[in-house]
């Protein structure tokens, strides 16, 4: 058992309140929270927090994690020549060994952002998901279409592989699958019941695309087959008529915002403030690392509100309490990750420890803005995930060393570009 | 003598070439560039770089560093809400002692983020000045007005001070001016053949303001009455029309962007990329932490360059490598710093070391552009002024307790707020 105590909690199990409380641990689960007690059990280890905050850690609704092997590989680039000349080719030579590799790098480095689970869509599912085991890390595995077998065959699989990892069904983008493809979609989510997501309104020209295509948005296009008749969402949602706003709020589905990514492709800015009013599911991820290029969820959560703010032209816009939601119960709703949602008994002991001892958090004036207008990577003291410390004070238990992650990753570049 | 080997060198004296120079720093400048020799001098202390960068500290050009004791005290407000019912009103109750404290708070906070210069403008200046001295921390005082007299004053009082402090006039905006401070300014500009620094064109409102007032932009004004004479800038420059970029060009000018505030008060975006094409000079600031809420060059540089794809609505828009050198040496030039702005015999030793074995810098394509797009301060392993570490993986080496500092600011905040 571990115990976290002298310090500050927000455990997000009602409002937005910051307690004193303390918070135990017993193997992968919080077994209390709360007042300090006189009962207490024999702990394995003790960490007094000092004053530093204790709460759920952040989820990352959309990443590719496995696209570590492009960051800062073509910047500054236009969209179409980014994708077609530098993304496309390099992603054909992927394979197994390689993405279980890039996929290690990346989770170091959601540990450093204390991101304590990802929703991920990528390729050789297989190897990504042993990276996430090897590691210790929790993910969701978002499918990427293929065959009604295939997927089914994917979902039985790996929602029974290992309590790190999940799988929810889904496919790349409207415009990169055929009308048989869709129907399979279709097909999928019937069957097994199940929500979709899917790339969905991410730029203009992708609207226009399936408008012309279809004869509508992509939204009201999934809606029709049926593909989010038990649920989903979208990741982008940037261009999202009033008609498609209205089925993703009738249908519960989740819309994730990626504004780092939106700006460095120049995709736009997605209406949060809108999808506020109207009380649409909303979480947020980083994208890959090829098109961001870190995965930071502090960078994400201060551009998702600054964003809105300009967009709005309203300094007042897009309260950052609602954007700390959005990374943490948001995305666990979004990610079907209802046990590691808020700190409370019996809920999973994925957890983060912000230290309050850095200089961008002093003074305390107001904890939970100053984590989303401050906050940075230099406050993760410590990422745990199913009660294992996987990150504390810079250093990381992922059972590999470091420097061997990193040395695969540069070989694996090398083989790619032709130089290995 | 301190040795810096076994690394990578971005030393900005020539294009932006990483080369595997070493660096040796001799007091507070630096004595060779270059690579490793077998004449060395007998050195105090030898840094095995390990791979990681050495590179010129990050340049401020627009802050309050006092103002850390608003931090998050007032987010999510209407910008005139903001300024006149919590900033205003706590701005008044400032005495030296609290901007003393408040200012070696910011330090801490810049040198975190691998800033080693500020360019500033606030209250008791004095009390200011002594901040940054006990801590070792390099400044550029700007004047806030005031009448001719007093200004030359506080230029000859600063100007020779303190190696570290220098002192360039200024005003805080054209609609806090009387006349008769502009026509003081102008006459000071003349007397001392000085640049003039002051907030310009922030806001569409404050633009509109001033040709009510005056019948044209506040550049054109500045420029007409001879404010601009002998050089300078504006703070902010989001709103300005073709003759203001000019002006600004014709008068070598600096403008010097500050994307978070200008983002999080909704002011707008600056046309940085039309400045580019202009070849107008340009630096970046973070503005005060009430505005910002962090003193991150980090933060900053990725805003400059995403903001303006989103502008243009191009992904290749805004080269990061032309961002990374207004954050060093256009901030240098700006601030007068000219012996700060590259790694060169005879140069000040102000330098930074980036740690490249942190995930987010892993594998390693570009390192300049990986700097501007996935850095943060969690690669900042050394910040160096004038060849002395303060600050070296997480800790503070800056002549006090730093826990002493927090609580200073914790005291000031309660005895500002009427709780102390």
């Amino acid at each position: 058992m571990i115990r976290f105590y002298n310090g500050l909690c927000l455990s997000f199990a009602g409002g937005m309140e910051v307690t004193g409380d303390e918070v135990w641990v017993d193997g992968d689960k919080i077994s209390y929270v709360g007042p300090a007690r006189t009962d207490m059990p024999e702990f394995q280890r003790q960490i007094d927090l000092n004053g530093d905050l204790v709460m759920p850690g952040f989820k990352d609704a959309h990443t590719h994690s496995g696209m570590t092997f492009l960051r800062s590989y073509a910047d500054d680039l236009p969209l179409q020549r980014w994708l077609y000349e530098r993304v496309f080719p390099m992603e054909e030579k992927l394979n197994p060994d390689y993405i279980y590799w890039l996929t290690r790098l990346a989770i170091l480095e959601y540990l450093t952002s204390g991101i304590t689970a990802s929703f991920d869509m990528y390729f050789h599912r297989d190897a990504y998901a042993s990276a996430n085991i090897d590691s210790g890390f929790r993910t969701v595995i978002c499918g990427v279409g293929g065959t009604a077998q295939l997927i089914e065959d994917e979902y039985r699989h790996f929602n029974s592989l290992h309590p790190l990892i999940s799988y929810v069904p889904g496919f790349h983008a409207e415009y990169t699958a055929s009308q048989e493809q869709l129907d399979d979609m279709a097909a999928v989510a019937r069957e097994l019941k199940a929500p979709v997501f899917v790339h969905n309104s991410e730029t203009e020209s992708e609207v226009q695309g399936c408008i012309e295509r279809h004869g509508m948005t992509p939204t009201c296009l999934f809606d029709k087959l049926g593909i989010y008749d038990y649920g989903g969402g979208g990741y982008h949602c940037v261009y999202m008529s009033e008609e498609d706003l209205k089925i993703f709020k009738e249908r519960g589905l989740w819309a994730v915002t990626n504004p780092a990514s939106n700006c460095k492709l120049a995709s736009g800015i997605a209406p949060i403030t809108h999808m506020m009013d109207l009380g649409l599911n909303l979480a947020i991820g980083t994208d890959g690392p090829a098109s961001n290029n870190a995965l930071d969820m502090f960078r994400e959560m201060y551009l998702t509100t600054v964003l809105q703010k300009l967009r709005n032209m309203d300094a007042a816009a897009c309260d950052a309490n609602e954007v700390l939601k959005m990374a943490v119960t948001g995305g666990a709703g979004a990610m079907g990750l209802t046990d590691c949602d808020c700190i409370a008994p019996g809920k999973q002991a994925d957890l983060i420890v912000i230290d309050m001892h850095r200089p961008n958090m002093q003074p305390v004036h107001n904890v939970t803005k100053n984590m989303v207008y401050a906050g940075s990577k230099d406050n993760v003291r410590m990422t745990v995930i199913a009660g294992r410390v996987l990150y504390e004070k810079g250093e990381f238990f992922v059972g590999e060393d470091v420097e061997r992650i990193y040395a695969e990753a540069a070989r694996i570049v090398g083989e790619i570009k032709g130089e290995g």
